[in-house]
Formats: structure tokens, sequence, C-alpha cells
């Protein structure tokens, strides 16, 4: 039988990767509901719906605030392509793949991009970031709060968005596997753009990929001197969309809206003090297990994310051949190493509705089933 | 009750506007299925069948046909953000408002955009094609195959794309309302870059947007002195992602691909030339009773699509406000004009599961009754 011609039937994964993770049933059922198109009224309602819970998730009342029609990768992209303008000076704090990431989105626009760099598994000094920008006058800084691919947490948001202020720069921060999971107070911290995606700790499916602007950010894309090089991820293009009466720009997809509100309206119900806490309570249940499997967290604890957790591996284990099996013998996703730190760390997701103390158990007793015995 | 309260319950429409098109139950239950991530080997043998399938759809074997993660507009982009450098001279034909859109993409991309027009609601002539191409030497020809914005379907693509290439041009065609609807013959047309989206003819919801690229536009892209300005768009690093073994690009939405498969599947059962025979077939119905009703379509017969047909509205008619009827007394969506024909047209759609008798006679019966009488 062809491959096109079976039913679709994928393996009933358990995800404890780097993302997606696992979708709730009313979020998975939310999306079997028949479309309305994009300009009817009960669709702009679902968005306005979408702008108000978006706002409770970032912690702030920025006007601008919305999903735009793409992955994580999208929501970075955009944030960079309204801001920046051919020539303009970029610092980009790299302490990751995804550091890096932002860096050549800015290079592949044109900017004159400086990196600042900390090995990958560290974190970003305060200190280090402001005498950058001494040096250096910037306009934008580019830095990630939850690196996926080390399972670091950068502290001292505040205090980085403050020091970019002094030297007259706005801070876009990448938020893809902390929003929903950890603390991201947008205004509180006052970050200029902060982005995420629907699939880490929201868990709803990817798609949709949560933006918002500060009024100050939002002037600075007003004040433009050559258009948005990119139509589709016009931010004020997406602004006039997303408002009643909507003005047609592109069309958004129902089905995942759908389901990021229900996804949204989950966390609501759940209240975000409560969710970051559960994070973290299933987070310290995985540490000490792998703990005592002698695959220690590679970050150290003050700057490890409840999120994502990076396990350091003995040297000589069979990475790909262990993952393998988790994934072939008990239907379980975790991540390998990315880049630099291919084949050293597995990274463990524990995000959203994958993060719950029977998946920890059921991972734990799969990794002492194959794990080589001392 | 706060709004976000309320359990989603958007009202069931029967969508017969320029898209989205009504989605059938067996791809809406697709969309149910729980995720597996977007680097499971299930995953990419679901990116490998819905390859296999959008080369049937297309009628090519272009190697590189893939979906880009966004609306047909993000594939719009993703033809010319890969294929246009900076200062490239570009042909845009335009005559309508996704013609408009093409030339407006390649402009903020820094490309030397000359336009054809001729009026909304007529098509191009091959010859004048030819001329402006003799007359002005450029390197990328935009054309929209199918005119969302005015029902006219463009003839000749064959004849068309001969022209582009005896001038050493490429010809980038926008099928977004024609593909799965009518027929689009990427090999036998010889067109180099052919798009379209998921939520028009096939069915499936918006968010995923098909797109072939021929070897000699695969050429092109790869001879580029300049990086690709969009990171998420470029398709080189996409055709990576998009073979096994997969290369991480961005996270891909296993619900839409899921959705996509299906609906492509059920396209695949019907057959393309019995589809066809459909769209012809209820679309012909419809014109039928549009003129009874005295809203006459307005292009002529041989230009005039099946998949989305203009009425010409009468002089004082209520545009807005027997739209608004139909949709809250009848749940019916039809689109209004855009534009040029904002207010002097109507866009009835009949697109892929849309298309039906029993729609038709839906919309009639409606009209009939809300229409003022002569």
């Amino acid at each position: 039988m062809a491959a096109i011609e079976r039913d679709l039937n994928p393996s009933p994964r358990l995800l404890l990767g780097p993302g997606p993770s696992m979708v709730p049933p009313r979020v998975l059922r939310a999306m079997a509901t028949p479309l309305v198109g994009h300009l009817d009224p009960d669709f702009i309602a679902i968005l306005t719906d979408l702008q108000d819970l978006l706002r409770r998730v970032f912690q702030t009342g920025n006007r601008l605030t919305l999903a735009v029609s793409g992955s994580g990768t999208a929501a970075m992209e955009a944030a960079l392509v309204n801001l920046l303008e051919p020539g303009d000076p970029v610092l980009s704090c790299v302490h990751g793949f995804f550091g890096d990431r932002l860096a050549e989105i800015a290079r592949r626009l044109g900017a004159d991009v400086a990196r600042l760099e900390v090995p990958w598994g560290q974190a970003f000094d305060v200190e280090a970031i402001s005498k950058s920008l001494q040096d250096h006058p910037t306009r934008i800084v580019t830095l990630v709060h939850a690196e996926t691919s080390t399972g670091v947490r950068q502290p001292e948001i505040e205090a980085v968005a403050a020091a970019c202020h002094r030297h007259g720069a706005l801070l876009v921060l990448d938020c893809v596997t902390s929003l929903g999971g950890l603390p991201v107070e947008v205004d509180a911290w006052d970050v200029d753009i902060a982005y995420g995606a629907a699939q880490k700790c929201l868990s709803a499916p990817p798609g949709l990929s949560p933006i918002t602007v500060s009024p100050r950010a939002e002037e600075k894309i007003r004040a433009r001197r050559s258009p948005v090089p990119s139509l589709y991820l016009d931010l004020l293009l997406l602004d006039k969309y997303w408002n009643d009466p909507p003005v047609y720009h592109h069309t958004a997809s129902m089905s995942l809206a759908y389901a990021l509100r229900e996804a949204l309206r989950l966390v609501n119900e759940e209240g975000l003090q409560a969710r970051f806490e559960r994070h973290e309570r299933n987070a310290e249940r995985l540490w000490r297990g792998v703990e005592a499997l002698d695959l220690p967290p590679m970050v150290p604890l003050p700057l490890r994310l409840p999120t994502l957790t990076t396990v350091t591996l003995p040297s000589g284990l069979d990475d790909a051949g262990l993952r393998r099996r988790l994934l072939r013998e008990f239907n379980i996703e975790i991540g390998g190493g990315f880049g630099q730190l291919a084949g050293k760390v597995w990274r463990i997701g524990l995000m959203g509705f994958s993060s719950r103390p029977e998946n920890v158990l059921t991972l734990l007793g799969a990794l002492d089933e194959i794990l080589p015995q001392a």
C-alpha cells in the first residue's frame, strides 16, 4: 500500500523534548471546530480575546500585542524586520543557538551586527552588556531569555533593559521557551519587543507565535525611513488586521487561533503563579532523578530553566542510539544536543501540559532501563 | 461573563466567499490528532507524503516542492525573497489586488519593478507581455493565474512562460485560487515557481502554503550573490528540513500538516479531472442562478474562474447591509468587492468542499429572499 493511502496514525508520543509539548485534549478538540472566515465578526472577536489573553501571559499593557502566523522563528524575524533598517548597529548577545539565529537574521537584513558572546551554558553579566553598549553605540540589543539550546535562564532582564535604555537602545527579548512557564514580565522589566511560540509552555500546536511591542518600539517602527522589507510580517499592517474593524492583510489560521485561545484560557484558569510553581516542582523532581542516574544537569541551579533541562552525558554514551530506543521502545521524545553541545547533552523539556509528575516518572523509569549499568 | 470565559462556539457558517472554504470532516478530525515532534521520523514521513501529494496537484516532477509555514502571502513572499536580489529588474503583471501585492513585495525587497497593467476584470495578452519583455529586459515576471479580487482566469500560461524564457526571465505564477480547483500544469506550462494556499480549493485550514520550484529557478537561487533576506522563508533551508534526514530549520505545525495531508488525499481520491469538472459544473449552476437574479457575472465566460465568481451589483444596492443579512440571517459568507471593485461586485467562491450543488441552492434561495424586488 502506498504511504499516502494509509490513514493518519502517528505514534502516541510523550513529548519531553525542547518542543512541541503535549497538547491538552481541550485544545486538540478546539481544532476540530468548523472554520469561519478570516474577516467574520466571530473570528475578529476571537482575535480580540487572544490579544487580551496574550497581554496577561506577557504581563503587559502593550496595545500592540498579537500573534504572527508562523513559528517562533517567524516571530523572531518579525521583531527584527520591523525594527531594523539597513546599516543599523545591533548588539547580539549570543550564548546559544537561538542568540546566534537572532544575529544571523539581523545580518541577513543588512544590519551592522556586533556580537557579545559567552560560552554556551553561561549567562550574561549586566556589566558586560553595559560596557559593550558604552564602547559601541547601538540601536537594538537582542537577547534570549530562555536558551532552548542550553537550558540557561538569563537573569536580571530588568537591569539589562535599563542599561539598553540608558544607552539609547531597544531590547528585543526571545521568550520562546519561557512564555507561560516562568515569569515574563514585559512591563515590569521594560522590555521593548518580546515574543514566544505557541508550542512550548503554552501547549498549543505550533503555527502562531505571540509578540508584544512597547510604545517606544512602536514609535521607532512608525518612524522608519524605509519600508519593512517583509509585507507578511509587517507589524503595523498586522495591527490593522487584528483590530476592529479589520483591514485585510492575510488569512490567519482559524484552527490555530481556536487552539491558542483554548490553550491560553487554560493558562488563565490555572493562574500564572500556580503554573510557574508547577513547572518548578516538576523540574526539581526531574533534577533529583537525573542526578541519581548520573546524568547531572549541565547548568548551575541559579541559571537553570525549569522548562528545559540539559543533562550532561558521560563520555562514550551512545547518544543517538539511546534516544532512538527511548522513542521506539517507550514512545518518549527528548532532544539531543544542538550545535556545540551535540553529543554532549540531552535536552529534556517539561513545558506546559508536558510538565506533570507522572511524565517525569515515566522518563526516569525508561532511562533507568536503557542506560548502561555503571 | 467575560468574553474569554465563554466556550469556543463560532457560528456555523456556509463559506462561499473568496476563502477559506469549508473544511471536510475528515480533515477537521485529523487536526484533533495528538502531536509528534517536528523531527520525529513519523512527522518526516508525513512531510514526504505531502511532497508527493503536492507534486500531483501541481502536476510537476519538481524536486523542490513543499509547503511554507504561513498563509498564501507567505508563499508569495517566499517566491520573491528567494529569487530576487536588490536592484533586479522585475516585470509585475497587475490586473487585480494580488498582482499588485506581488509588485509591492518586490518593491519592498529593493527590486526594480516595472508594472504592466490591464484594467481589473481583464486578462493579459501574451503579445503585450512579450513586447514588454522585449522593451525592458527583466529577470523575473510575476503573474496571477486566478485573481481572487476579480475572478479572472489568466489564459495561455504556457505561451507566457515561453515568452519569459525566450527573454531570459523566470515566471512566478500565483495559483492561490486555482490550485486544486482548475488545471495548474506546472511542468507542461514550464512555470518556474508556482504557489498556492491550503484554504482555497484544497479545503484544508489556512496556515500552510504549497510552493514548487523548477530546476531552473532553483539554480538561480543557488547562484545568489547576497543571502536570502528572510531566514524563515529561505527555500534551500526549508528543503533541507523537508528531506530525510531533516536538518532543523523551524517547528512546522503538525496539526496543519495532518490536515493538509488529509485534504490532499481527498483530492487524490476524487481525481484531479473529476474535481475540475465538479468545480465547472457547480459554477455553471451558480452562473445561471445569478443571471436570473439580475446579478450577472462580471467576467466574460472564456476568462471566468469556476472557483470564484464576481457578480455585478445593480447601482444603489446596499452591498454591506445585504452581506450582513446573509451572514446574520442565513450564516452564509460571501465576499465583498476589493480595492477598485469595492461596492461594485460580490465575490462568490465555490472552492473545494464548498463547491457543492446544495450550497449553490442555499445561496440562491437566500439571495432571492433578501434582494430588493425589481
